[in-house]
């Protein structure tokens, strides 16, 4: 985490060099962008690249999970700004090896999932070459009238939430999640969304990105931290907590909502069934774990993209 | 070209897999798809993939006219719909040699091509690998209100011209053309554009996927086909013409257009300076060429990807 380099500094430097037109209402940073269509509801645009051996290794999960996990990944962004998806693009390069069965497979875990969310792949690319797999998807969601959330947005005093257990999900998790659109959509509904994230880099640091995106600080309550069973059949020497704490890829929202709205939608006993965890607070600055009656600074433990 | 594989074989699989919904107006297989959203105007959507050895060498081209390339082939597809284009992302897999001021190089080539034709580069995806570099990029773009212009419309008598000289795209014209976005926003205005296609693949492919979609023929006037000086600069055992005709990534325009307004457009001498040239005729079945007064078919030379 050189400050000078990595995905976060070259998103910053890209900010940095291009002001965006008005018509754009989220530039790049977040987990999608938006741009603002004549007449029409915001449209949201996010676009996510995976590569064999850094995202999966194709041998192991076969090309259907890997086709399910190219879109999958980023209906997550559109479920992180409470957004509707609506139709993606996909770009392939595949391994000149890669027999025809497996790229039919490859694409049919796409449309899959696709389905699922009512996405129409509507174009792509497809090329052959001398390296190893690579699928660039992107995918184009619209806002609700809410409009999109954003990560900036958090409060002092919000109450911070997670849709689901942390952590493991290297065990299998991160090829099989389901993204949480639905969720937020009903979330988007019913309470005040002032800041949300889908946790693709570890639950500390995307909540480290949402403090600094929305000027605040945060503290976590270690035993409210719910542990996905997975980060407990983890066999090293981290913690499980600490694998729900740093683990990337478990694709649950994280998000702040004022404490009001958390609190009833909490104690609605009508609410849907899937869960929702209070795991913190925002408050001023800093981000703190309180763990056993002991507060300490909590790093901004995760996956980061690395590159000179 | 086995019929079985290939991109085209693939596309064509793609699209008996997938019922598109009413809100794709132009779903896979054309130069960009079409959606609908609801009080706006048709989005346009295309995506392409370049990749190290495939499209470019990045020892030879240089950081900063590969990116400008990865931009100018997606705006060259925004261009053969007639549209207006509004924003790009990009995402961009690395290797993890690459220099950081290579990087940067890479990227400020991509905003020079997206800034000339006012296009935001609004988000993306940065990741490192041990693969070598690729980039893929997805540019939106608005139809203007005489919607968006198809492969699939050309008619009987419908004049075929092209806007500019074609061959020999490899000596340098690959990494350093211009998209031509302006001259298909003013064609679009002044005449009927059946069809368009940008010839990313080579005349005589392109011409026939045209002529495919559009259930017609064609048949070509050699003498009046514009060649490139590089066409004619290529050593090799190939004529300037057979370049002309099957070289790939000229990113000329290729249309189809009524005669009387073809005729019409052509003689008009307060018509802007750019180049614009009859080279044939739609016709009822096969794709021909006229060279030295005989008749011949003209095979579908040009680049197909292929894959198994």
């Amino acid at each position: 985490m050189n400050p000078a380099k990595g995905e976060r500094a070259f998103v910053e430097w890209v900010r940095q060099q291009a002001r965006m037109p008005d018509r754009v209402t989220v530039g790049p940073g977040d987990d999608a962008a938006a741009v603002r269509i004549p007449g029409a509801t915001e449209l949201l645009v996010t676009t996510d690249m995976l590569m064999e051996g850094a995202c999966f290794r194709l041998a192991e999960a076969g090309p259907r999970r890997v086709g399910r996990k190219a879109i999958a990944v980023n209906l997550s962004d559109i479920a992180a700004m409470a957004g509707r998806p609506l139709a993606a693009v996909a770009s392939v390069a595949l391994p000149r090896t890669m027999p025809h069965a497996q790229i039919q497979e490859l694409f049919l875990g796409m449309k899959e999932m696709a389905d699922e969310f009512d996405t129409a792949i509507i174009g792509g690319d497809t090329n052959s070459w001398d390296g190893e797999l690579a699928i660039s998807i992107t995918l184009l969601g619209e806002a609700t009238a809410r409009g999109p959330v954003k990560r900036s947005g958090a409060k002092l005093g919000d109450w911070i939430l997670v849709t689901g257990p942390l952590g493991g999900s290297i065990l299998g998790h991160h090829l099989d999640f389901t993204p949480r659109i639905r969720e937020a959509l009903h979330l988007h509904q019913c309470v005040e969304l002032h800041a949300m994230i889908d946790i693709s880099d570890g639950l500390a640091l995307d909540l480290h990105r949402m403090c600094d995106e929305s000027g605040c600080g945060a503290i976590l309550e270690a035993d409210q931290v719910p542990i996905n069973d997975a980060a407990r059949q983890m066999k090293d020497d981290k913690s499980a907590l600490d694998h729900a704490l740093g683990d990337g890829e478990d694709f649950e929202l994280l998000m702040a909502i004022p404490a009001p709205d958390a609190r009833q939608l909490l104690a609605n006993t009508s609410r849907p069934s899937w869960p929702l965890f209070h795991i913190g607070e925002v408050i001023e600055r800093g981000v703190w774990i309180n763990e056993g009656g002991q507060r300490r600074a909590l790093p901004a433990l995760g996956y980061e993209h690395s590159f000179n």
